[in-house]
């Protein structure tokens, strides 16, 4: 009945397993295993004792003024959005037309391919070399190219381009470059300071892995002010509850919690990718909360099915001519214990 | 900088003003006088229980069992959304292609147009008869016609068409029709039971009017199957997140509530068209939880701004060729008694 051909045509986008509570160690979707802190608990039962009956502020203001003064930045740089897929789907809407070009690095998000499908736009992936960088092809100007979007640092390596180099890419591009920084909590170093020196930047960001938040929804990005204006007509009017707003905002703000997690997981990081590497994996040095775990001679479908057998969910990754492999997102110390014990006897 | 042509065009939707709470009695957004059901925000806080770092169920299905049970239709009928908006804006994405057609009564609710500006499609508006009914061009075939948005009841004027009639469009158009319930629960009918019988009938919903929740975003909508899994594709992966699914699964269920507001609410509403006819305004049956209202020969827009000075905030509403006039929320006995006597004032 009418759907568009490029609706029917696509298979659609395929989350990580989601099994309901206690069934599983999750350590395929990159959440964050600690729990939020209790000042954005605090901060929805404050929203909640206000009443939800009056629509939000449809620009999320509380949350813009605090990022802005986390990150140093003008308050009209900052665009809310419902997760980051929202703020993704926001960006191809306003810069992608139907039958345009998108670029993307190969192998990274799979989503970005979806949302180009969505609009009916082409999209055009660009090989990471043997060092996760990527070729000068990926700065080519190409008839139709509206939009590129480039993950830092990538899932699922984990590796990081330098900033130095994202720079010089984004000037090279005839289009804005999406820096996607899903993971730039974890990492060395982010690019929030570039987008005011060029208006080609933009750099995505999300409050599901490091707020422990990917059940509230909330996501933001950093663009020039003329930029978020064009946005502000393509997002859904209200596209953040009051309570996620609230929630947002307290998270954001409670630098303590952050900086406390952070340590945290960067410490079960090491032990995750030194207990691979000990089993026989190549494992790039991570700057996200995953590790991207290839093993040279053993298949990689067998260990993720005897995990998934003893209760410990990581990623099978598949990616055709670029090979497959295990993405395992770090957990608690307990928790990466026992998965590599587990990994251990699945290799034997 | 490579902003679509089509959204540097666009003027962008406006919402109603939303003053910061407290500054104004809002009768302009329809929103609802009564604070939500107390189970809503014990869900609320039964979900920050378990934690929000994990991602929400990807389809809202504890939503989608509740609403099927209450409407009585099958549980894969049911697609969730964040808010009527994002229902809306699937729909759109999912139907009309870059360059097509999507039709609209004329007048009734903006934000279609702008959804096809964004879509980079075109629109058409069918001009509603003086008994607000539509003609038959409004279900007539047409090139590139992919999808016709009708609210019923309608905004401005709160009238319906009847459901028959409803039936007898769906079956002439060449395309799906969107009943856009938003406001359906103050009205003595719904379509909810032709989805069944007309793969062509889609009706959407929110809880932001009828369970006064607009702080929340939550909208669902009825199809057949086969169109809701053409839909899943093309809405974000986890597009409701955790507390909004909690909260919006205990209002639906909560039955009495929704008795005990909608009764007040019509009881207000016709304190409210008795008021206004009393003082010498036309205003059509409404079944809307507002009304519309023109006066024969007093300018409506000073009658806004007299109103808006003593802090009750109305929709001044101008349509151009089709007239302007003054849309009311139905608020509380109370608001609506201060509301009458400040509209008497002005227009003395």
């Amino acid at each position: 009945m009418n759907v568009r051909p490029e609706i029917q045509a696509m298979a659609g986008y395929v989350p990580g397993e989601q099994p309901r509570p206690g069934e599983a160690i999750k350590l395929n979707t990159n959440e964050n295993p600690y729990p939020a802190s209790d000042k954005v608990f605090e901060a929805i039962r404050a929203a909640c004792e206000t009443g939800l009956s009056r629509y939000p502020n449809a620009l999320g203001e509380p949350f813009r003024e605090a990022a802005a003064e986390v990150y140093g930045v003008e308050r009209d740089m900052v665009l809310c959005g419902n997760g980051s897929d929202d703020i993704l789907t926001i960006l191809t809407r306003t810069f992608v037309g139907s039958g345009e070009l998108l670029r993307l690095p190969r192998p990274s998000y799979i989503l970005y391919k979806s949302l180009a499908e969505i609009q009916g736009a082409r999209s055009e992936e660009v090989r990471f070399d043997g060092h996760w960088q990527l070729p000068p092809k990926f700065a080519q100007p190409k008839e139709g190219l509206k939009l590129a979007f480039l993950p830092n640092p990538n899932s699922p390596s984990g590796t990081v381009i330098p900033k130095r180099t994202i720079l010089e890419l984004a000037e090279q591009l005839p289009c804005p470059l999406v820096v996607d920084e899903a993971y730039a909590d974890f990492a060395e170093f982010d690019c929030v300071d570039l987008v005011a020196k060029c208006e080609k930047i933009i750099v995505t960001r999300t409050l599901s892995k490091a707020y422990s938040l990917a059940g509230l929804r909330f996501g933001y990005l950093f663009a020039q002010p003329h930029l978020i204006e064009q946005m502000v007509k393509v997002k859904d009017s209200y596209n953040c509850d009051a309570l996620s707003i609230a929630g947002a905002t307290a998270a954001i703000l409670d630098r303590e919690w952050r900086r406390d997690n952070r340590r945290k997981l960067i410490a079960t990081r090491t032990r995750l990718i030194d207990g691979m590497r000990n089993l026989g994996f190549c494992v790039p040095d991570s700057q996200a909360n995953f590790t991207w775990n290839v093993h040279p001679t053993i298949p990689h479908k067998p260990v993720y099915e005897y995990l998934k057998r003893y209760g410990y969910l990581v990623r099978y990754m598949d990616y055709a001519e670029c090979g497959d492999g295990l993405r395992i997102s770090v957990g608690t110390d307990e928790q990466i214990d026992i998965c590599l014990k587990l990994v251990n006897e699945a290799i034997r």
